[in-house]
């Protein structure tokens, strides 16, 4: 991927290692932003169409935040129901219609390549929101981006690293992505904990070796994180499941809690999941008593997809130097840091 | 209608001539604004109320881009299921207290007459979006705006041009509203082509017979479009019949493609759908081989849909001379323009 | 409660008088903003997450006005289905990852206690929205400061007045909230006119009893309203009624009118509803015959509503003093006044 401004962002294929790094580096430079410690209005009248035909709170009010903290609009969709999608219109006209109304667009989808799809009918740039069991190319960024800047902190590098993925692997569309664009790094060490109904695809596993990186795989949590940097954890992701049955099998069949991760893990391995945990008695895959341990990433994590989301914004849009020459005074209460 | 500021738009039957020109004129001067071309906040501050009642996408992200795009903020309500009116509250009730957030409205209803019903309790302009069955002006207005423009490319009038309706006349609102509409100019061809269960309604052509128009009423397709300087396609209205397997009867019935278009009209007939169109194998009214021939207007009119609904904001909030003052730069990267 | 900025508004519990004070002084200064005599920016820039996990027209519009007429943008989430907390995200996690997002939460939620737990894990200011058959704090803040501006008109002041609460006392949460606020002032007569089977609840007139007040208990309408200078009637609030039929039993028990008003109330007697008031022949609690008598307060309530939350936002983000150092000109069509 040579340039940003008016491309796609459809898929973490699209994007080689300088690619990765300027976004990273655009997204460093939205962090005072976020932090509401300055502010930019270098979106001011330019819209974001939201378009969130699969239902999300999280990812959805993170591109529209992200948005509104450029200074731009947002205009949302959100569901089937109301669409002409459901009265046959074509993944194309929807686009060729919705893209007059807005200058960038974030989309979900239920259906597998429908964002690609509709992509083709934009007049604008189409960010990938998430497009059923494919990809959520904006999560396995801020994935990416959280290892990074976590291992920064111990003087670390992802290159070298160890790295543990526990839980639905099958499934889990952000471990798939994560492990793909961990394949442009070197000298991976990585651990897989599933059980194996639920083991990481034959694909992602011959493009991790194909990388030159090391593979273990495991049914078993404990014993296998002692050497691990970062700890994956996923949720079972229901919703993909045959059935809520067929589902219930597998929770809670790995859980982390504060003695596990004290008496299993290095002092200082990064804890991660792509969020929500499932905190329900029968799941609870990452305990609550782990809530204020330095460690524990999950929040970072979120506050990083917000910083990807902007990046991803000011590069489509060809504003990701213009930040500072937009800038305006914060004059309310300053929300509190996380850290 | 001699008074936009203030007022409501409801129906056309209350716009004269004068008045079609006054919205045509403003949505003329919106083009640049809409293009990105050129930016103005001429509505910083103020805030539209989009109170869908009856879910739509494509129409109410009109509504709302429209108002962003004068620099205007959006407070959006979708469906009914969450609405006081599920309480019994009256219409009046609803009114008197929405209008109370907002500094104008736009709204869609199921029921015919409910936005003029609305309008009484509203202390704003109330912009009518469609209630029911009955008007759906902006559509009309839009759809006007694009027959003035596509034949002024030809150097062609309304008055004295031949149009072709085509489809399910008896419930297409759209139809009888732009119908009524050329009402108020000379010497026009109608031929209307419809199954006959699904004519168009007698009061709408007593109102195009007293006007003085000519009319050709049909059941065939082929052999009628010869003379067409407008071919205006509609979508079965299947939400307004009786029964699915009703409208099934009906879909699929007419059909334009490529091959038919290049036998049947003359060389230059604008194609006209007021979308969504049906693209599934059983319908597909105006197939998609058709989607880059430079006389398919059918995106043209999404595009003056947002102009319309701008001019009408305009209008209706005593702005349309006030739009360059409080221009100010576009920033960031432009969008690739239709045509 | 001694400082409003950065700090959470859960329940009138936590107000004191001079709490109040401070709220309806700012709420007073909020006026012009909200009739479009003036315009401010105060909070340009500024993000409010708008979260109805519970679905509301009314006040969620009202919320997210308040914040637009102060400049910002709001980001806005509608019922359970789209959210997290369907797949057993715990309400703290949810706070943790959404109000990263924006820098002030107003929240809605069906359950009890839920907005308090929430705010738990948010890092900006929470205010209730509402929280199931609880608390709805805003709603009674604007319940009292109508009665104050209302007896204020009269010359007379909340201490030592007479109030008449009229309906559903034992499912209406606004009547308890507001019965809590009126015992931090002297010398009221309360008439609480009810069905027995929906009295006010045991600890309310407990309360009221303690605060030095006091109460006649009655289940007749007429011949107890010949004193109260206020008038406070209530909807059946048949979505916490174990079923239809049970909630039928009440309906259109207590009904105001024209007639009944003149016969029985004080010629100035305030008329107060919180809205929705349910029309439908079955229950008609307020007559439509009373819309354009001057003492209907109803709807001035709902324009108090606004000034309220105006007030809060100004308040929890510390921007009260600044409003003018923001003004700018209102360009726009200036919407009709009501009174």
């Amino acid at each position: 991927m040579t340039q940003f401004e008016g491309s796609h962002i459809l898929s973490v294929n699209q994007l080689d290692l300088d690619a990765i790094n300027t976004i990273f580096n655009v997204a460093h430079k939205m962090t005072p932003y976020a932090l509401r410690e300055k502010r930019t209005k270098v979106l001011d009248g330019a819209i974001l169409g939201n378009l969130f035909f699969e239902p999300s709170t999280r990812t959805r009010v993170s591109f529209g935040c992200a948005f509104n903290l450029l200074g731009g609009a947002v205009r949302e969709t959100v569901g089937m129901g109301a669409s002409s999608l459901s009265k046959g219109e074509s993944l194309y006209d929807t686009a060729r219609v919705l893209s007059t109304y807005s200058d960038v667009i974030a989309m979900r989808h239920p259906d597998a390549y429908s964002v690609e799809e509709f992509s083709k009918g934009s007049r604008v740039p189409v960010i990938n929101g998430g497009d059923g069991s494919n990809e959520h190319p904006t999560q396995a960024l801020l994935d990416l981006f959280t290892i990074q800047k976590e291992l920064a902190h111990a003087g670390r590098d992802i290159s070298g690293m160890h790295i543990a993925l526990v839980g639905d692997l099958k499934y889990g569309r952000t471990v798939h992505s994560l492990s793909r664009l961990l394949c442009m790094y070197k000298d991976i060490q990585f651990t897989l904990i599933s059980p194996s109904e639920l083991a990481m695809p034959d694909y992602v596993i011959a493009d991790i070796e194909k990388a030159g990186h090391k593979i273990t795989i495991t049914e078993q949590l404990e014993g296998n994180l002692n050497q691990a940097d970062i700890l994956y954890l996923t949720r079972i992701q229901e919703e993909r499941f045959p059935s809520q049955e067929e589902a219930n099998k597998y929770r809670g069949k790995f859980r982390l809690n504060h003695a596990i991760y004290t008496q299993h893990c290095k002092s200082n391995t990064v804890i991660m999941h792509p969020l929500p945990r499932d905190s329900r008695e029968a799941a609870n895959e990452l305990d609550n008593d782990l809530n204020s341990h330095p460690s524990l990433a999950i929040f970072r994590q979120a506050d990083n997809g917000l910083l990807i989301r902007m990046a991803l914004f000011a590069l489509t849009l060809g504003v990701e130097n213009q930040l500072e020459k937009y800038e305006c005074p914060v004059n309310w209460y300053s929300r509190k840091a996380d850290r």
